[in-house]
């Protein structure tokens, strides 16, 4: 996979992937992730990206010609799956739409900045808006680094079996079981005898049991799905 | 405000507090932001903080003593409205809880990782616990930077009026209207008239209509809360 992310704040996206998972698939080279700074698509002297929106309102919008153009200049190096908008407008992300998107080849993801993007860059390039919940954040950097954990996590071979997303939240709907590691007693506090029992088809249905009055307390929601 | 982040990858998270809002934030001292590497709190030769789960399983789990021993000595030096634990288990993040918790004062935040904490830890000391979203991510840490962003812009003081929250998405239930700015007419895709035409109760009333059309489209279900 390919990913090429447009935005105006290159330096704030950085450390999550020179860390951990992503920083992982990167070295492996099963994704690759391209930084483009909006600034430098800038065709005034100010390099300004942004201007005051037509009909008044507080907040800048980021103009329709940098983008355009780089859009435009990928577009004429590769194909790509989809062009993908940061935005709280858009769809919500969720682990099935995170399972399909996770195949895809080459990404663009344009990251919405100040009160968004002119509504022309959405006529033109864009072919899927996608939210990662329903609230605010400074900017669609924030949004889009969510977006490529969920989805690079998911690739064949970033994970190692150990740690396969097959037996995490929502790929089942149900939320997690109580887990618990050693010591067994920690201040009068002691793991679940079951746990300790050795009789695993026991322990499965113990966890199994709690997984679903865990969900049907906390996100009775996901049970109806 | 002060938050304190337990995390086993502080230098993951470094860049998004150092760039944009949360940056300006700390710099005008409405924020505190203090980072705690869990490996700091292991009492064992490894550092390890993490161990098998009881039962058998995949994915490791995060031991109770290294947690326990640093939420207890913050705990001992000041007093906490909540210590919340990111784990895709908790309440989804929503702006109407984003505004309440942007009023507190002190809180820890845990971020999970690997497979969980140990369960004695929800029990000794979380007072809350928060998901941003249904999709799995690898670790903590990023829904910790969201949901700090989406607080910490919210405390007064740290958006200029030009860019109030009160404008957002999601503060009136309704997406945003289409926006324009220069140019005029880009490749032959032009602004609509009425944001040209100065009359500014149409332009407003033109507005309301679109978002309410775009909301009714997008989501519908914003609309019936």
């Amino acid at each position: 996979m390919r990913i090429d992310i447009i935005t105006v704040l290159p330096e704030l996206m950085r450390s999550p992937f020179e860390g951990s998972i992503m920083k992982r698939a990167i070295q492996k080279e099963l994704v690759e992730v391209h930084f483009h700074n909006l600034r430098d698509y800038s065709t005034n002297k100010h390099k300004n990206v942004d201007d005051y929106q037509f009909g008044g309102g507080a907040g800048m919008v980021m103009s329709v010609e940098p983008i355009d153009l780089c859009i435009s200049k990928l577009k004429n190096e590769r194909k790509y799956d989809e062009i993908i908008y940061m935005t709280p407008d858009g769809e919500t992300l969720h682990q099935k739409m995170a399972n399909s998107l996770s195949l895809l080849g080459n990404i663009i993801i344009l990251c919405g900045h100040y009160k968004g993007v002119d509504q022309r860059v959405r006529d033109l390039h864009i072919t899927k808006e996608i939210s990662i919940g329903d609230y605010v954040l400074s900017g669609g950097e924030i949004g889009a680094i969510v977006f490529c954990d969920a989805i690079i996590r998911l690739i064949p071979g970033v994970l190692s079996d150990e740690t396969s997303a097959l037996t995490d939240s929502f790929q089942d709907n149900l939320l997690s079981h109580p887990i618990y590691t050693r010591p067994a007693n920690y201040k009068g506090l002691s793991v679940p005898d079951i746990l300790l029992s050795g009789n695993f088809p026991e322990i499965e249905k113990w966890r199994e049991q709690k997984a679903y009055e865990h969900t049907k307390t906390r996100r009775p929601d996901l049970l109806e799905e």
